[in-house]
């Protein structure tokens, strides 16, 4: 795993320990992690907290071209709000760990002209098809359905 | 204006008078206001607040179907990042108070069969153009460009 998708997987694994839907997610520009995250559904009470939306609120607000600029990381491919946030910023790269657990807008941001690499990571797979072994009730009350 | 949009631009000014992007929302079940919000992004330094996102938020965890029996009333035509959370969450109904300032991503809701109401209405639109008067800076960080 490279090391921005082992921050990513780092986030999604502090997720799991806190009991939360284990997605990490991290924002890079000029190879510097400028933002990091996880889902925090469970811990917030959150509806909207995913992993994406989580490490933009820790990026702060940046000017637009930091944005354009930066690659994105996410351990899960990403729903439609996130995919949203995703075209909102104009993010033009996106580092997907996997989609065999859920498949989220990605054919929408390719359709953009984002260029979006799955990279099928077995860690985190196994990590996701743990989480919602153990918590399906969570997991289909968020973006599971 | 109807009661729940007058209670979206109650939001929109409140977010105004806090010196902030002054776009309100409300999320209405069984015609009571399950959450209201407004964009942060000056008084929270936050890049994900909007409106919508604040909204949602506030109405905390709800179950699947809560969401797809509401109507979410918003002050202003619903960004790419807010629509994709409309259609996560599965509304069935949007209620827009205008579209004059700034048109989102309308088309790709109704397109997923989501009825979106734009009502014109004057006093948002007046609200929103003293803001991008005011505050062009703001307005072109946040969804104006």
């Amino acid at each position: 795993m490279d090391r921005f998708m082992q921050a990513a997987f780092d986030e999604a694994r502090r997720g799991h320990e806190e009991g939360g839907v284990p997605i990490g997610c991290v924002i890079v520009h000029d190879d510097r992690i400028i933002g990091r995250g996880h889902n925090r559904r469970v811990q917030q009470g959150s509806a909207t907290r995913h992993g994406e939306i989580d490490a933009l609120e820790q990026c702060g607000r940046q000017p637009a071209e930091i944005y354009r600029e930066s690659r994105l990381y996410t351990t899960l491919s990403p729903c439609v709000m996130c995919s949203g946030a995703i075209e909102l910023y104009g993010f033009r790269h996106v580092i997907v760990g996997e989609n065999v657990n859920f498949v989220g807008a990605e054919d929408r941001l390719r359709s953009l002209g984002i260029t979006v690499d799955v990279l099928q990571d077995e860690s985190c797979i196994e990590l996701m098809q743990r989480f919602i072994r153990e918590h399906p009730e969570i997991w289909y009350e968020d973006i599971g359905r």
